[in-house]
């Protein structure tokens, strides 16, 4: 134990909360300084712990979330794979983007060109606020943590209120992991409350915060970063509708199928996702409605419970403001279990599009149906910054480009015939998109590319072999790609 | 003519400042879907009229700026071959970032993995707030509007006062390059006045902004651009100090060499650059200070004109605040037309680092000396955000290495034995650093690299060949650089 991580579940107190920020601070150093491969090594280390602790993670999760024990398995080894694959990363080197330009006395712009060598380093001191849907993946040694001392930072983990035991377990995996390796005490951090989440965010000490949670108490935060003396990125997933556009020739040919789809995508995990479909817009004369009203009625897919009180009553205080609207109908559902499917026109939605685009975090969806094609341009092109936008399509027509165009100007993922549900994490995912979606449209939370929320550049001007870090030098001890004279990077 | 561009230098009126902003909205997807060929074309265009019309442009230049034909000369050259070295970039195509992740139905994350291809799009239109002191570089056709141009978006130029006249100048050949090219009208817009800037960044349909200025207002102007209800990125170059560290080695070795470069980049365009040395540390004994006193006496560099009134009035200010500090004395200079020497003890900078660590923008510096090697490393590791941090040294032992990591955790370019003013346009250039010197670290504003600031990515899940953009087909019709499955790019 390094002493840093917090002893308990209860609300650090504010010295608590300045001591693991200093230790943070102190560990800054020697973490960026730290070997890549034993970097690596420790990301492998808390992998290999938190595999080899199932058997004590999985209930203790299962009791504090109510997710379902498959569920939770899988998203325990979607972590683990998570901690290998920016171990994976921080190994090839890429993400340092090393750039070498040679001096140049001929160089066109007029003057000389010195010898400039770039690579990104570590920021410093990274606060991670935990999510409440992925007790694993986006908490404590999630995709975040994970990212984040890949990239050489320290990090402060915020625990989620809705599952602290969990989070005091996992973080004291992640701290075994940094003792045995003899990496700097105090690298990881651990507090609980929401004040002690404020004061570490507005702490001088700190570099950059991460967050996944809604978009009020999203913003607030994001507020008080940029309020700061001194600024600090504030990488904010505050909430989608991600919305879901079903094609009449679509609808035509798999109704039936798209119906289940959009059940399963809706009811799963009590629709506690962030890529929940939360307004599909299909056509007014399809089957896809009827199918979903049989479907529900004959084969219904259960949802599980709610993560907790807080998320549930925010999920009814949602559907409440969505399905009061006067053209809004309960299509079917919404029984104990059962998800809710209201239903309404892309007239209506685009008529009160601040009501009616709303996300409803649990296991509900709005359908609205449109009567042409001018409709349903019309409402893909009202959408604002979503995490993902979906087309079901079956041609490569004029309707069909114009949604994948209104799609990518609103969205960081868009699919086509698939559901934005489970998200796979990999070297070309992107989870993130405009505002609201993400307070930073130009990151990503998910995937390999997340490391570079927690890099800046610097250039090294002039400065002798013996001078540079590995990483620069002349004869690149290390093998790393990089990239001379504008070349592509070998 | 394309009927956007400002037709005087009077205050844009609100209804203008409208019509540029819808007109740049309006060319935001045409612009971006032209092919990266004709983006280069104009980009060599304008670069190319800039060249044709230096007989023109200079002259109207020196007269609005007071700098020197020579100092015009040169930039005006960097200018062009900035855009041009954009259009290579545009061409290369690395910029687009193109990942693909090949289904994989084995990938041990537990669940399949998809197809996903991601590359970078732009983020939308962009304000350009233009610097006073590089009329050409930092100003309507410069870096800001060329990498936000090469990036694939439509710029708005908020023209600096302080040259009004070669703004319009400039703005009409860009506008007769985009014309000829047939390219989208009001792609490139020109404004004038406080008002208008404020009302285009406040303005929904902007994407983001570039900034180059005071840390006032460029503080002013962040703070509006994370209040809007859609908060944009905003970066901000604020102010740098930009410290020179010599050791007692390199005084020792070349105390006359050093007294003679560091009189030059002080003097140079009367110290109005964002890299200009404002702290230069030296040991207490040695000649540095001496030869600096016999140097400006019997070979005087001159430091020509301020570039107007009010950054004549804003440098009187900066220096009467660090030369009332009862410690601080006048080493020499201050006449007309000759830099300003103050002279302190690094004991005192670090007891009053508010007061001295202060930007005085015109040809001033402040010397201190330190006794040892603990206050020298004292005052390095005190520096906060700079743009550049210089080493003078000679020896690669623990000092100076303690010395360049302090440089490294505070600037985004570090020098050794060479001055930063001088920046050159290149790859592997990193102009940017801690706040204040920037809003945004992790960017660079001159470089290859800027164009990464007006991009954001987006992933396409499972969308079939035909209806992907050309740079994500399997078949790689552009011959794009990609990633293919976590491989580096070919």
């Amino acid at each position: 134990m390094t002493g840093i991580m917090a002893e308990s579940v209860a609300d650090t107190t504010a010295e608590e909360v300045d001591a693991a920020v200093a230790a943070a601070a102190a560990a800054a150093g020697p973490w960026a300084a730290m070997e890549l491969a034993d970097r690596a090594r420790i990301l492998h280390g808390i992998a290999d712990r938190l595999d080899a602790h199932a058997d004590v993670l999985i209930p203790l999760a299962m009791r504090e979330t109510h997710l379902a024990e498959p569920r939770l398995v899988g998203e325990l080894q979607r972590t683990s794979f998570q901690l290998r694959l920016f171990a994976q990363t921080v190994l090839d080197g890429a993400f340092l983007d090393v750039r070498i330009d040679t001096a140049d006395a001929e160089w066109p712009m007029g003057a000389p060109r010195p010898d400039l060598r770039r690579m990104n380093i570590p920021l410093g001191p990274v606060l991670n606020f935990a999510a409440s849907n992925f007790p694993f993946a986006f908490s404590v040694a999630g995709g975040d943590t994970a990212s984040a001392l890949a990239a050489g930072c320290p990090v402060i983990v915020k625990a989620n209120p809705g599952h602290p035991a969990l989070s005091l377990a996992v973080g004291r995996l992640v701290d075994e992991a940094f003792a045995e390796c003899g990496a700097p005490a105090g690298t990881v951090g651990l507090v609980f409350g929401r004040d002690a989440g404020v004061q570490v965010l507005t702490h001088p000490a700190m570099a950059a915060a991460a967050f996944t949670g809604s978009t009020a108490g999203g913003r607030a935060l994001y507020d008080l970063a940029c309020r700061r003396p001194v600024p600090i990125p504030f990488y904010g997933e505050l909430g989608s509708i991600n919305p879901v556009f079903v094609t009449a020739e679509a609808a035509r040919a798999r109704s039936a199928e798209i119906a289940e789809g959009l059940l399963t995508a809706v009811s799963s995990n009590a629709g506690q996702v962030c890529t929940k479909p939360g307004l599909v817009v299909v056509p007014a004369d399809s089957a896809v409605l009827s199918d979903l009203v049989e479907l529900i009625r004959t084969r219904p897919v259960p949802t599980g419970e709610m993560l907790n009180d807080v998320i549930a009553a925010g999920f009814a205080a949602a559907v409440e403001q969505v399905r009061k609207h006067p053209n809004v109908q309960v299509l079917a559902g919404g029984g104990p279990g059962e998800a809710l499917l209201l239903a309404t026109t892309a007239r209506t939605v685009l008529a009160d599009l601040n009501e009616l685009m709303h996300e409803m975090f649990g296991p509900a969806t709005l359908l609205a149906s449109y009567r042409d094609t001018t409709e349903l341009l019309e409402l893909a092109r009202a959408v604002d910054g979503q995490l993902t936008v979906t087309v079901f399509g079956d041609r490569a027509d004029d309707t069909t480009r114009a949604l994948l165009t209104a799609a990518a100007g609103a969205a960081g993922r868009m699919l086509w015939n698939s559901w934005p549900t489970g998200l796979s994490v990999t070297y070309a995912q992107q989870h993130g998109g405009p505002y609201p979606a993400t307070t930073t449209p130009a990151t990503t939370s998910v995937g390999t590319a997340a490391i570079a929320r927690f890099l800046r550049p610097v250039a090294y001007q002039s400065v002798p072999d013996e001078l540079l870090p590995p990483e620069l030098r002349t004869d690149n001890p290390l093998g790393i790609p990089r990239s001379v004279n504008g070349a592509r990077p070998q």
